[in-house]
């Protein structure tokens, strides 16, 4: 039995924004953030949401990340832009680089901006979300901590390596945000708190033999087998190689530190007119939808759409933090001397 | 025990090239198809290779593809091009597109390229290795007729929709070419030939039903879950909707026929030197190469190494063709009154 806390979303967002502030994190930087983990707290993913704050204050405090960095454009033309974190805040600065890829795109009609040396980079449909908003097509990626382990190896390679991809519709984009290794890092943790098994073909125990206990897990697999293996490559590279971030294999496992952070977005109206991509993709939405479902299912899911509504309901009855998370906050509150986020 | 015939390179081109001359198709592009082709069973995926020439020339003896046809840019800008196939065989045009995706990226940094209204492109290796080749990161996509269901869903709404990602390194590129479905639709086909069952967890009856005989297999399910799911469906957007394609769900089920291609080109220095990308990438298969390997496994294969293998030695030995492709091929050299490949 889980307990929450239901707090309010602005309060939630008001309190975060003033935790990194206090931490030397300039306003706008820590307005970011704050519209970041409340957004991951409101689609649903608790695990890039507001439990975050400690570990990034935790990153400060150990010198993965600086609270303040000036970044900077290192190499620039005219679709592609590379950024140098300068060792920041993840969220801020992928934020920024989001908003130059939105920008490019907008005029060449396709944009690619990669960033290295910067923290974590949080929820990635954060990003895609605001590309898919601008009417464009976004992909983002990202390499982390090696943790997942190559399609018939038992040493970790590649970081849970997430990428989100989204197509703006009529109505809400169809949002796509995946770890690339077969379960998510943090339901291990959550699944060793429970006491509860894990599935089998997830994890390896540190000596390369396949385990249901999440305590003895410490390596991932990739998700889909050697095709997954082939995904968490791309990833690595994108992320990394292409761009100059630091590989997997070299980044501090700290929930944290990041590799690098690549984006690409595409205008559909370079191929043809928004309306018709707008009906086109229409369609496909209207034939997921109304197809029939498998035995265990109601109904066909969108990538997304289950976030989104939860991101509905949330923002009418406000966001249940469990108890556990909503202590580690009002220490956090305690000894930066702020106000904890008020509750319903 | 599956019997033989083992044929020279350079002889199987010649034959495949004359094939399609005989059906109308101009020298240029006969031979495009005959190199693709013939690279196709070079790299062992003998289900692409020429085991499609008479599915090709049935394609063109019912209307499905043109031997000939003029394709037209119908939209360009900086970075991207949309061609019309006209509704010609698509692997010459596809190579066409990839040589515009090459030159756009070379001089933009970053090129996208669609393809709607053409055939069935083959082998999508072919396209991402000559990117590769020219010192640029590829990926290319495709769909195809549905037969792949939705996550939780009974009804057929994607193609096997392949994706190809090729990274250029020091020695031979790293190449991914996969179907989004988890089994290829030919490994099916194969299997049934063989009274072999299928594994469980790829395939559904018609009715929807999970299966194992391939004789029942219908629909076929995505590749790795959820997230496989999400992958199809972003082919499906790239490959139709994003530029104008048929949609999976409209397009004839024949072994000639495709929705629409597209491809995307990065060139790695724009963000680096060149050198700097290949230490690291060279690194990364380090990494990868030097990973001990898990039980059952003699060693960690990077994506497309089998294939690479396997080409070395099909080039030195010469190609074998399984005898029931050959009975098909001597048919179709007779039919067509032209020489069948020399064996040897």
């Amino acid at each position: 039995m889980v307990e929450y806390v239901r707090v309010y979303v602005d309060e939630l967002r008001r309190f975060t924004s003033e935790c990194f502030m206090k931490c030397g994190v300039p306003k706008g930087d820590a307005d970011i953030i704050a519209d970041h983990l409340v957004l991951a707290n409101l689609r649903g993913v608790d695990s890039h949401g507001v439990i975050r704050i400690p570990v990034y204050i935790e990153g400060i405090k150990k010198g993965y990340v600086k609270s303040f960095s000036e970044s900077r454009i290192i190499k620039e033309s005219m679709a592609t832009v590379l950024i140098d974190g300068g060792g920041g805040l993840g969220i801020p600065i992928a934020t920024k680089a989001t908003d130059l890829a939105i920008e490019k795109c907008r005029s060449v009609g396709l944009a690619a901006v990669g960033v290295r040396n910067l923290g974590h980079v949080g929820m990635l449909a954060y990003y895609t979300l605001k590309i898919a908003k601008n009417n464009l097509i976004g992909l983002v990626t990202a390499n982390g901590p090696a943790i997942v382990v190559p399609w018939g190896g038992i040493e970790p390679i590649f970081g849970a390596n997430p990428m989100s991809i989204a197509f703006p519709t009529s109505s809400r984009p169809i949002v796509i945000d995946m770890a690339t290794s077969a379960m998510a890092h943090f339901k291990i943790l959550l699944a060793a708190l429970k006491n509860e098994k894990i599935p089998e073909g997830v994890a390896l125990t540190k000596d390369g033999k396949p385990t249901t206990d999440p305590r003895e897990a410490q390596l991932l697999l990739p998700f889909g087998g050697y095709k997954g293996y082939a995904i968490a490559l791309t990833i690595e590279v994108l992320s990394s190689i292409l761009i100059g971030g630091q590989l997997s294999k070299y980044i501090v496992l700290h929930g944290s530190t990041q590799g690098g952070f690549f984006t690409l977005a595409i205008d559909p109206t370079v191929f043809r007119e928004y309306s018709e991509y707008l009906k086109d993709i229409d369609t496909l939405i209207k034939f997921i939808k109304s197809c029939k479902p498998a035995q265990g299912f109601n109904e066909v899911l969108l990538p997304g759409e289950l976030e989104d509504k939860t991101f509905e309901e949330r923002l009418r009855k406000g966001i249940p933090i469990d108890i556990n998370t909503w202590k580690m906050l009002t220490e956090v509150a305690k000894e930066l001397n702020i106000e904890s986020p008020k509750t319903l």
